[in-house]
Formats: C-alpha cells, sequence, structure tokens
C-alpha cells in the first residue's frame, strides 16, 4: 500500500530495532519522500548501509536533521536529552521532533528545555518490540496493530500532534493520547516490572549452585523459557528505564511483593483454597488479551503444531 | 511413522491436556495396539468419546486398567494416591504404573503404599505442556523433542524402566532419569517457581485501582502478556503443584526475593552499572535454551512476521 506522503523528509536518530523498523515501514507505505538516518558508531553506520537502510546514512547530526521535517529520536531513554541539545541547532523551523522512549516523564525534562522556539515537540512510544535489537533486528509489521502512545503537553500545535498520529497509523499502529505519568504507571505495571521480574528469576536460576546451568537450559519448556526471552533484552535500554522510570517502578514492585508474600504464606500454610481462588481470578486477563487482539490464542504462543 | 507397538494394552486414567497428547502420539506411532481412558466426570468421556480419543473409554477404573500393561495417572498431584488406591485391586500382575504428575517426590510417598506386589511402578514427568487444559487440548507433537524425566526408585526391574522409557521415546521425548528430590527442586527453578510469579505479576495488574484491567489488556504487547500465558495455566493443577512441592518452592522464591531486593535497591539508590552487569548476565542462559532446541530463535516466540 502507498498512501500519500505524511512528511517530506523524516530523520532517523539512533538505528535500532524501533527506528530500523520504522524505516521499513514508512517505506513500505510510502510515507515520507526521504528518510536520513544517523547512529553513533561508524560500525553501525556501515551496517545500515550495506542493508539499505535508510534513503541516506548520514555521518553527523546535522546532516541527518537537515531540513526533516519530522525527527525522530530513537536512543537509550538516558541519552535524549544530550543528542537533543547536540541536534537542537540544526533543526528546521517548524519541525517536529518525537521521541519512541519507553519512559516518558523524564525523556519531556530531558528534551524539552533544547526544543529551539517554533519547533514542535511530541513525545510517543509504540507499545511494540522484540527481544533483538540493533540495526538489523527491525522489520516492517512491528507496530501492526500495536498501540502508539502520544503524550504531547497541553500547548502542542494540534496540527503537529494530528500529523504525527497520521504517519503512526500509516505503519500500522493504533494510536492513543495520555498523560506523561499515567503512562508511565501503566508501563511499569504492563512492561518495566514484568521485565525486572523476568531479569530477576532468570538471575535466580543461572546463580543456583544445586541445579547446573545446563540443567536448567534442557528443562526450561515447562515455563522458564518464556522468561528468557524478555531477560535477553538489551541490558542498556532496560538499565535507563529503570532509573529513568524509578518511582512507578517502585511503587509497583512494592504491590508485588506484597502479593507474592501472600501467596507464599499461603503455600507454606497449605491454604489450597486461597490459591485456587487467585489462580483463577488471573485467567479473565487473558482471555480479554486475545480477545483485543493483543496475542494470539494458540497454546504455546504457536511455538508448536497442534495438529492430532 | 508406525513402530512395533511397545504395549498391547494402555490405561489412561485422567483425560486431559497429557493424557490426550499421549493419546494421540501413540496412535500415531502405533505404540500400543489399544488405549483405554477413563475420566471422572461424565462431561468428560462424553466429549472423549465424540473425538475419538481413546479405543475405548470406561465409565469405570475397573474397566480401564483391567488386563492393561502400562496404567498412566494423569491426574493432578493432589490425587494421585486416592486413585491409585481405588485402581489397585484391578491392576494385572506385571503391569506397570506410571505418573506424569510435575511434582515427584509427594506422588512417590502417596502413590507406592497402593501399588500391590507384582506391579511396577515407575514415576515420570514429561517437561511438555501448554496454557490450555482438558480432553480437547491435547495433540500428537507435544512430546517431541521435549524432555520426560523418570525417577524410578533404585529397587525397580530395569526391564520395565527400559519399556517405558521406549514408550517415551515412540512419541518423539528425550528421556533421563533423575532422583526425585532433584527433579523437585530443578521443576521448582525451570517451572513452578516463574508460575508462582507469573500469577503474582497478572495478579497485582488486576488489582491496580489507578489502572483499569481495560488499559493493562490494550497495553500488554511491551511485555506483559508474555506472563498472562503460563498464569491461564489450570488452577487445580497448579495448587496441587504448590502444596506438595512445598520446600524446594518456598527455597526457590526466597532466593528470588532476595535477588529482587538487591536490584530494587540498586534501582533505589541509581546504581546503573550493576542493572547492566545483571541484565547481560541473563541473556547467554537464552542464547543456551536456543542452541539446546528448547525455544525458537524467532522474535517474540515467532508471533510476529518479519521480513522487510
Ligand atoms: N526494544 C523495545 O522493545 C522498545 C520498544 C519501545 C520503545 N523502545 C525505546 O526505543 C528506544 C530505542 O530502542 P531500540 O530497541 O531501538 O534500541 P537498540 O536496538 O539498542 O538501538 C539503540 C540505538 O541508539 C543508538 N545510541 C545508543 N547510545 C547512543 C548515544 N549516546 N548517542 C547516540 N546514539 C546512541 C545506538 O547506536 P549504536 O548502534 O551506534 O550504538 C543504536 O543505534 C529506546 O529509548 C527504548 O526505550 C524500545
Ligand atoms: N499441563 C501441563 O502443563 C502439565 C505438564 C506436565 C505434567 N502435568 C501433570 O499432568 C497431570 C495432568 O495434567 P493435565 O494438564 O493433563 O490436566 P487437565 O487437562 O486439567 O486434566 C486433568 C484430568 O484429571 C481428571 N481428574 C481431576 N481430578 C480427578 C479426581 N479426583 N479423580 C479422577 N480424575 C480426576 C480430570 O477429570 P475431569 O475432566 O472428569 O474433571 C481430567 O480428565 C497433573 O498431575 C499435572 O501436574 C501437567
Amino acid at each position: 500500500m502507498t498512501d500519500a506522503p505524511v512528511y517530506d523528509k523524516v530523520a532517523l536518530i539512533g538505528l535500532g530495532l524501533i527506528a530500523s523498523s520504522m524505516f521499513w515501514a514508512t517505506r513500505r507505505a510510502g510515507l515520507a519522500r526521504v528518510v536520513s538516518g544517523y547512529a553513533r558508531s561508524g560500525e553501525t553506520r556501515e551496517t545500515a548501509r550495506r542493508i539499505g537502510l535508510c534513503h541516506e546514512v548520514c555521518d553527523t547530526l546535522e546532516e541527518a536533521v537537515a531540513d526533516a521535517d519530522l525527527v525522530v529520536l530513537a536512543v537509550p531513554v538516558g541519552v535524549m536529552g544530550a543528542v537533543a541539545m547536540a541536534m537542537a541547532p540544526y533543526l528546521k523551523p517548524g519541525a517536529t521532533v518525537t521521541d519512541v522512549g519507553s519512559v516518558k516523564r523524564r525523556v519531556i525534562e530531558d528534551v524539552t528545555p533544547h526544543i529551539p522556539e517554533g519547533v514542535h515537540f511530541v513525545p510517543g512510544h509504540p507499545l511494540a518490540g522484540t527481544e533483538h535489537s540493533g540495526p538489523e533486528s527491525g522489520f516492517s509489521a512491528l507496530f501492526e496493530n500495536r498501540w502508539c502512545l502520544l503524550v504531547p503537553p497541553e500547548s502542542t500545535d494540534p496540527a503537529a500532534v494530528a500529523r504525527l498520529r497520521r504517519y503512526w497509523e500509516g505503519m500500522g499502529a493504533l494510536v492513543e493520547e495520555m498523560d506523561p505519568d499515567h503512562h508511565d504507571l501503566v508501563l511499569a505495571v504492563t512492561s518495566h516490572t514484568p521485565h525486572l521480574i523476568a531479569y530477576t528469576m532468570v538471575g535466580v536460576a543461572d546463580d543456583l549452585r544445586r541445579v547446573t546451568d545446563s540443567e536448567v537450559i534442557k528443562y526450561s519448556a515447562a515455563g522458564f523459557r518464556d522468561f528468557t526471552r524478555i531477560a535477553a533484552s538489551d541490558p542498556t535500554m532496560w538499565r535507563d528505564v529503570f532509573l529513568t522510570n524509578k518511582d512507578a517502578t517502585l511503587e509497583i514492585l512494592g504491590r508485588f511483593t506484597e502479593e507474592l508474600f501472600a501467596l507464599q504464606r499461603a503455600i507454606r500454610t497449605g491454604d489450597g483454597d486461597a490459591l485456587h481462588a487467585y489462580f483463577t481470578r488471573t485467567r479473565a486477563i487473558r482471555r480479554g488479551i486475545i480477545e483485543a487482539g493483543q496475542d494470539t490464542e494458540a497454546p504455546d504462543f504457536g511455538r508448536v503444531k497442534v495438529e492430532r
């Protein structure tokens, strides 16, 4: 499908999973006439050139953002401010800057001071990803039927927001607007705390003396392997997420340990009724997710061939 | 493929996910001349008859186990002892009894006293499952390339163990022998604790006032939905697992909360280096699991279509 371009030139700053998926999705739908890209390391820029990622791969931020109508910050949350500061002098008046960071309050605090007069800043976050990272991990369908949350400050030009919305919709996403603090709490529940817990569970298994790593690996199919997928995500990205969404993550972690202790107590005291009731209640959420088209109904995420 | 039958008659007691998968796998590979089945409820027996699950579906334990060379206990761990007691009078001399329960020490304690002289008891546990349950959830490929652990007491007839091993190998499983206490610890790490944690995380999300269930459902694709799969498993099965593998589960839970507190502290104090180091270490385990053929390498468990 080829829609009319939404932007003449889009600049992708950072060329990892999210930016590379944006490029393939933009190209597929014809959403921009030209897409430039910039990454910090020569190695990533070389890879991008080799695989045809972006119409032009630039060696400097200045070249990449020159004349761009939309500039997308797709770097780890902890460096958004520094990158914004470095590129600010070269932004075109009237351009829109957005980001894809997993945390919003902190990115807004770090980036806003560097946005020049006459440039729009519309923070965003596509709720889509995989455990892979880097310039070769992207693919055009990543955002299809996934939510992208936009968190524009109240003073933002509605036309700039509407245009960015059209861009994400063109990449297949469902778009919603949200307040940044609520965003950070929702993500603490649906993403950040689950990731921390998965990392912890994998760390515990790796650490145990009495069960070897090779046993953990061999016998992982009874549940554990599901945790290893999200615990294989990029360490820099996740370090930054926890450091910048500290309060909401700690709040949800507090709730989590409280409930875990209650279940632990039920196990210790042999309270089967409490366990059964708890395990029954949690089933409804999965049904909701499947009905909402946010996961597959196939057993084991469809990893297995189901026939008699 | 059709191998020579390993047993003349196999009796499946309980007709849920595991037993129904065993039937389809047995039939596909021609591992038994006849398979009988018994389930507690008339409803399940009716369903079994309707879908052709088992060559004969029996209304009593007595009929089901009569003349069986292998009897498979495929009921929740908490009722294994009662079912063994009820069927004991009807077991054929020389027959083998096995089970598929997720916990081994307790099943051995509960079942062994009821096994008549001259009948072999070879406890087992296939490390394969999905979040679905009941007679219609089984499929023949469930055990392919998955481990099945046999935990025979030392005095067990080696010929009975070897034959059961051939049966599981015929269904596609990789078979290993293990001591029951070690089994219960390994499973506490690779399955039981991960399930409890997933149930807890889903429970926390469901409980939060400030984030609605519909938000949790909509925005689940950024990690949370992975947890909902295993937290959708059968409540009775899991209640029994935690009640009967109490000590090992509580031990691993203790380790888990210890590590979680250390990470929580690193977040609170802003110790990015500690977080980065932890998240780097846990990546190796996933590579191991993929290399061992115990999970797919495809991003997102292959849920997405990866093309540029
Ligand atoms: N992965 C997900 O699941 C996901 C989902 C939604 C949102 N996000 C957010 O999207 C953003 C990018 O994530 P990603 O998964 O695409 O990351 P990624 O694959 O790890 O790529 C990160 C990119 O940022 C560049 N970069 C890192 N540090 C930099 C710095 N100091 N200055 C300039 N560039 C730098 C890297 O350049 P080099 O290659 O040269 O090092 C790389 O191109 C993050 O803010 C993340 O929170 C991620
Ligand atoms: N699911 C897994 O992932 C998995 C993996 C490995 C091992 N296991 C083990 O395999 C066993 C069976 O699990 P499953 O997943 O196949 O369970 P399931 O699908 O829930 O089926 C359980 C079966 O047991 C029967 N049953 C329940 N209570 C009974 C009782 N008091 N007396 C007689 N029959 C009774 C049920 O009969 P009705 O239908 O008539 O109620 C049903 O046919 C459990 O011990 C479990 O720990 C499960």
